[in-house]
């Protein structure tokens, strides 16, 4: 199965990292898949525009259904081979319920990391302001803490929604960024046994982002928050 | 079933307007609501952080279960009563594909609308850039024209992904939103001629915004897109 689906992805971006992992779980090992520069701008390139016309990634196909919005690509792998590797989205109403919910909050996570990380990729040197920085960063701050309280109810070194689900696949890979953008594990003591409860998981590790395992140093752009 | 579930939602917004068309398509009537008014602040109010720390709308619960992305609670509510009502999830892979890359894709399409429609909301006045106004339209209009192409593609007079889907539900908000606020119909007919299908729709004109239907007059701030 795995033999007819390709991935055009980028190191460390939590949206190509989503589908690895998802794609892991789920036993679809051996699919083709080729590693993109954003720094390059190869993201930008005709071989993603065919497949993603936004110019983003993943661009991601099964066969002929292309699925570029990692979400979407995790929803439609779970729902089509259900039976096979670990189940990702539970039985239980409530355990549905929270899962379905954090699952999409992982996507404002996500947006509020971004506008803080690549504050200066996004905005032009003129149109720069240390209000909205400010703004940006205090934004990230309250949305970090919405997630330390998410983890104080769940049971201890628990998942986001019971067992392993989606929710974790699709957020995982934004605390990860947090923290390797220098995240204080004092300041979200939750977070960071979330986040060392997970990074050993076979899934996670079989992904882990090449470039952060060939410089493990990451950045401290996020330590003060 | 429906009695056990309460909705706090503010008018026009497309977040709450498609689960409120989920709710209608799976037969969910009944369920207690409350609407609240953005200008005023209420999506602010103590009973909305209660329930969405965030404090956005929609704020919806089913029983004890808490579900604030109004993606998550359109799944959840597909997924909890799969066989009541319309079915959202087409079940042939190539369509369960195309919903959900469409209802993913949708979310994006929200984004950049706000950026336009609502700019001198979110941007603080001594923030705001004529260069950053226009390259949100821009940004903008290419995302509609590639709304505008997947609709070329489907049969005539169809949904998004076959039968009427939640890619529906999500979507056809931000589009009834675009052409009120005035998207011109002739620089997108298939976009139109999807809104003049959709709309009669009985879920949709059940939860037509109501001050749209008091004053049917829109804005013009897209119509030269």
């Amino acid at each position: 199965m795995a033999k007819s689906m390709s991935l055009l992805w980028g190191a460390g971006s939590p949206p190509c990292w989503r589908v690895m992992i998802t794609l892991e779980e789920k036993k679809l090992q051996g699919y083709k898949h080729k590693l993109l520069s954003f720094e390059k701008g190869e993201h930008k390139s005709q071989d993603v525009l065919e497949i993603n016309p936004r110019g983003q990634l993943p661009a991601f196909k099964h066969g002929d259904y292309t699925l570029n919005e990692s979400t979407g690509a995790c929803l439609y792998l779970e729902n089509q081979f259900k039976s096979q590797g670990n189940k990702l989205i539970p039985d239980s109403p409530a355990e549905q319920a929270v899962m379905y919910q954090r699952m999409m909050e992982g996507l404002t996570l996500t947006d509020k990391l971004n506008s803080v990380i690549y504050y200066e990729w996004f905005v032009p040197e003129d149109e720069r302001h240390d209000s909205a920085v400010k703004r940006n960063r205090e934004a990230l701050a309250a949305e970090l803490k919405l997630w330390e309280g998410y983890l104080q109810t769940v049971a201890a070194g628990s998942y986001l929604a019971g067992a392993f689900s989606l929710a974790d696949a699709i957020v995982f890979p934004n605390i990860a960024y947090a923290f390797r953008f220098g995240l204080s594990v004092g300041h979200y003591p939750k977070l960071a046994k979330y986040y060392s409860l997970l990074r050993n998981r076979p899934s996670i590790k079989a992904t882990w982002p090449p470039h952060w395992l060939a410089s493990p140093q990451g950045f401290d752009i996020l330590k003060d928050l």
